[in-house]
């Protein structure tokens, strides 16, 4: 990272503003109140594992018009001043008598008339990363003002990926990539699960990768349980079948998608159930197009895993991806949010083997004009065999 | 971890539903609705990364009486269900027209009578991990029932720590030692900052770490900035002070703690930094005791430091710790929590040596009868010094 900490050029961050003071226009809204880590590193560039504690509120104040305004803990007034923005206010937190409400709140008052509707996210998938009882006296306190859905204002503008945005996605899934090439190489029957997650999470750091925020997977006989278990002790035995799934993070960009390795010889079922995913994720790319909805991704995939013969299983199939391990929207029958170009989606079709196992197979993509590009290296056609 | 997934025996959760179910009568509540990961593990065991996905919400409700309930996305059922608990109740998430909403209010309706009291952790440190928008939405299904402010019976249990829980975190912070034991081994001049801390986190992985969920760190010549920045490109140089500081997770349980390196020989302002920092560390292992506040230990931290002549800086002196990487109290003037027998702390006293360079010390402590007892292993008087 350069000397100023930022991610991107200034005017990357200057267009995300442009861009979502026009939907804040649209939506009628004269400010954006912004909470989570994704939104204030995506306004502002202010990057930092720090987010692990919850010890700290921290908020974006993105005005009409001008530059957002930061109202954070003083901790973090050095790391934000790096950053491009320069309207920076900053309090001693934690402070249990008042732990920056009224600074936010004189910070509102000030940027947004007596009338005025300050956004925030509220919808699916969105978390308010304040405690509740000072957002509830947040809205006594800048009353006659009012606290509006902010939800699609965000959501639309950071749904689409700039090509900066991309290449951060990408650079991440080639970690990712490199990390499942040394699998074989590192995993041996009889090794316990718990020390295959932690040799893989070595992998992706020797790779490139700045931290790893998600490893999930599972090993079972001719299929898993679930996928988002952690590891346990059990040791890796011929017939099983190993599946890894990441999240690694690269200049604050995730990736999000799995592999599965056959302990031994794959067994027909195991093939037939890999082949009708790898089979549905060929038709998903094939065919999907901006335009379509979520929803369209959701029958093409199941649509496809059915002629081949499979029993859909597994949960949603696919989401967005990029500042988050997942992002809207959601690869469901009942998501009907416009899939349009440069949105970076995965794929992620799971089938029901037996009951009680599953297999899931995942790619990262982003979509342009003509279909999905691939962001992550296509898995191999046929499940990797360990035989070691 | 055994088969069933659970990181204690079933009757380790019994009893903290019990000391909640006590905490809930004393403050007039019928049921507690919790939300956040750490929360959600304390009373059911059910631990996973999963939560690194912004996308589905997830919901334990405490009865008055009797086992918690889980409202969970069917994705979980599979891990719930191999958790203590037996009442899981799920839906398909995330679903656009009622995530979960519902099914929650049903759950709370069936075990709350019209007139009762709902508590959530609402005050400092909390947040609500719910779309805002549901929880309004909630509310009015549920009236009349009310929501309260439930911090405070969640808070007194969780802040003292079992024995169990204890050697979890020992575990953690024994993995830590070891970790820091290996940087001088591959630390040297010239080093990027990024490649240290990919190299740390190795280390804590190849330790014994499920995952790192926090590293920060800092080099600079004579001190650094701040204490939350990611890496940068900057190589080491001789004259720099190395800073790393880790939030590594073992069965779910955290240690939180720094260690500093001199990049050559320390100099002398550094040398009485530290020294001051090793002092008041001292200090407050030797005087800390059950029934002081948490500010107490503020200013038994920063008195000791001004009698070495130092100037007191870097934010809060200290922490709770456990289930995340920081928890209440905060060690401040302010913070007035009883410090009691069973509460683990962390002490973590800063100084600044000039402007915009500090050093920050810190060890992990539970609190005993007659004070407190190291987690971590007690940092070298004197800074070591990498000379390669």
């Amino acid at each position: 990272m350069p000397e100023n900490s930022l991610i991107f050029p200034a005017d990357e961050y200057r267009r995300r503003i442009r861009a979502l003071q026009g939907e804040m226009a649209r939506a009628g809204l004269n400010a954006l109140l912004l909470t989570a880590p994704a939104d204030v590193f995506y306004t502002t560039g202010f990057l930092t594992r720090f987010w692990e504690s919850p010890a700290r509120p921290w908020f974006v104040v993105v005005p009409a018009a001008g530059d957002p305004v930061a109202v954070i803990p003083a901790i973090g007034a050095e790391l934000m001043g790096r950053c491009w923005i320069k309207d920076i206010r900053t309090w001693n937190a934690p402070d249990p008598v008042d732990d920056g409400v009224s600074l936010l709140a004189d910070t509102l008052m000030e940027l947004v008339p007596a009338s005025g509707r300050i956004g925030i996210p509220m919808g699916l998938e969105s978390h308010l990363r304040m405690p509740v009882a000072d957002f509830l006296r947040l809205q006594d306190m800048i009353a006659p003002r009012q606290i509006a859905d902010g939800t699609a204002a965000v959501y639309r503008v950071r749904e689409i990926k700039s090509e900066a945005e991309i290449a951060k996605i990408r650079a991440t899934c080639t970690i990712a990539d490199a990390a499942f090439d040394r699998v074989p190489g590192f995993v041996r029957q009889g090794m316990p699960l718990s020390q295959v997650f932690r040799e893989f999470q070595v992998a992706l750091l020797k790779e490139g990768a700045d931290w790893v925020s998600y490893v999930a997977g599972a090993a079972g006989q001719g299929g898993y349980g679930d996928v988002i278990s952690p590891a346990d002790e059990r040791p890796l035995q011929a017939g099983d079948v190993l599946m890894l799934d990441t999240g690694a993070v690269r200049e604050g960009y995730f990736c999000d998608f799995d592999r599965n390795f056959a302990i031994g010889r794959a067994t027909d079922d195991v093939r037939r159930a890999h082949a009708s995913l790898y089979a549905a994720t060929e038709t998903a790319l094939a065919s999907l197009r901006p335009g379509m909805l979520a929803r369209d991704l959701h029958r093409i995939l199941s649509e496809a895993l059915e002629r081949e013969g499979a029993v859909v299983g597994g949960g949603r199939l696919g989401h967005g991806l990029g500042l988050t391990l997942t992002e809207w929207p959601s690869v469901t029958p009942l998501d009907t949010t416009e899939l349009r170009e440069g949105m970076v989606l995965t794929f992620e079709p799971g089938v029901e083997i037996a009951t009680g196992r599953i297999l899931v197979h995942e790619e990262n993509v982003v979509l342009r004009a003509k279909g999905p590009e691939l962001l992550s290296r296509r898995a191999p056609a046929d499940m990797p065999e360990i035989m070691g």
